[in-house]
């Protein structure tokens, strides 16, 4: 295999032609061996590790969560009291307010969630990132924001100058959307550079890239996986919530399946009391995305935002 | 008046609070004058005339369509053979695919459509810009692009950025989403600001600014309406065709009162049939944005893209 071995950035080893075929060549394999029963001792399937650069090194609070997933099990609350074990899931909520019509009042209310129930983060729109900064400096709360949002058909450029700006705003973690026409057209190298570009303007934030997986074929869940890791990102993401779909527990134990256990999975869309959060990360998900947070932690069911 | 008139860019000529005092009396004017008949010379209402910069010189296209509108009433082949109207219609249409997941063959198509029925432009994501420029070149339709969309909610920086990389890439014409959650807030200054960097960065090239009206109430229409007239956009226009609603006569009659004749007035989101498109017409819309316009233009009921 050392004439597919990639050993440095992908654009600068290859043509784009042998890019394209690299990545079908991946999508393709990775989508027959997800046939087989996956590995039961919680390594990484191996479908990408011949010709996929390294995993970045996983940010730690991915670490943390990784504790609690092992191999698609999961060592969380379900055997304890509900209202304690939906308590507990706070630390991996990205607590969300997406509307376009949202004030700034209501932000200033997220944030105060936020801190009070410790939230892994607010999700907000790049146009309040500078507020949810000035609320939450100095708090464990990061400000997560995001990019080419909901549609991801903005330019490349644009992606990667609105992800510069969003961090120099405050915003601390990125949910960029996958370029989803170009994913199902199979332009493959065109969505690497996409993401690539937006993980280089991160400079070393977290970079979730959303798929919008009810648009998306298992095969195209695949790819956006595949590209996503090798485009150095750090988690994949389900759903932007403004899609006829959100998230599946089958589409999070798909994901896991093919990005491993030290790439994120957030699970996002529709997720609106502490169940279906349960059963999100008990197939793989390290990340919940929702409004009805609190809702959420009080074992109620939500409306959110 | 003296005091209160303005005779240059209002980012100079007033303090923040100034600016914000400033709109908020112009909103409320304009909405009282809403409350009486229109004038019946088909001028402008008079209602901005005291505190408004000029309007800009309107582009040739808006003056033609003004031609076809007088004072809300039209002369617009109502009377001819019905499906003569409808397909004169073409060159009031903006050809609209802005699905996450269109492919590349189907902005082919789009564009092939867009040339053989003449509409005014295409109208599709930044992503698809290049492509859609190349396909277009030599022809007199032209390439609209969106920013900021469909939520309104990048920050300005970005939805100018986004603006000039769109132009580079071969768009023609902007459709730009208003912040619709800080004009809710009654921000109006940061409004204004963010229309004024779009209109600065597109560098005279067509400016739509989206309201989306659905999400408002008639005060924040008319506040959608003069903070665009005030930045020097040349059109408002009612929706994305993302949001719960779409393009309403009645929106369209109040954005048309509003803006005064000179200005262009753009419906969409949901029109699908030649009928609706024609009222749009005959209420102030001088553009129509829709992706059934072929079946528009045959008299037919169409779903488009």
């Amino acid at each position: 295999m050392a004439s597919t071995e990639v050993t440095g950035p992908m654009a600068d080893a290859f043509s784009p032609s042998e890019r394209q075929a690299l990545i079908e060549e991946i999508v393709r394999r990775v989508a027959a061996r997800l046939g087989q029963a996956p590995p039961s001792d919680g390594s990484d399937c191996g479908c990408t590790a011949t010709v996929l650069p390294p995993a970045a090194e996983p940010h730690a609070e991915t670490k943390s969560m990784q504790v609690m997933t092992e191999g698609g099990a999961v060592r969380f609350g379900t055997d304890g009291h509900p209202a304690e074990a939906c308590a507990t899931l706070a630390g991996l909520i990205d607590h969300t307010l997406l509307r376009a019509n949202a004030k700034p009042e209501e932000i200033e209310r997220l944030c105060t969630e936020a801190k009070k129930h410790a939230f892994a983060s607010v999700c907000v729109n790049p146009t309040h990132v500078p507020l949810a900064a000035q609320l939450l400096r100095g708090t464990p709360v990061k400000v997560c924001t995001v990019i080419g949002f909901p549609l991801g058909a903005t330019s490349t450029q644009s992606k990667a100058f609105e992800t510069a700006q969003a961090i120099a705003d405050g915003a601390e973690e990125i949910d960029m959307v996958i370029n989803v026409g170009l994913l199902k057209g199979g332009d493959y190298p065109a969505v690497l550079r996409d993401i690539e570009a937006v993980v280089a303007s991160a400079q070393g934030r977290l970079v979730k890239v959303i798929l919008e997986t009810s648009e998306l074929t298992d095969d195209e869940k695949v790819a956006g996986c595949v590209l996503a890791k090798a485009a150095g990102a750090h988690f994949v993401k389900t759903s932007t919530g403004f899609a006829k779909g959100g998230a599946t527990p089958e589409d999070i134990a798909l994901m896991r399946r093919v990005v491993g256990p030290k790439m994120g999975v957030k699970a996002s869309g529709g997720i609106r009391d502490c169940a279906t959060a349960q059963e999100m990360v008990a197939r793989g998900a390290t990340r919940i995305g929702a409004s009805a947070s609190v809702a959420i932690l009080q074992g109620e069911k939500g409306q959110g935002y």
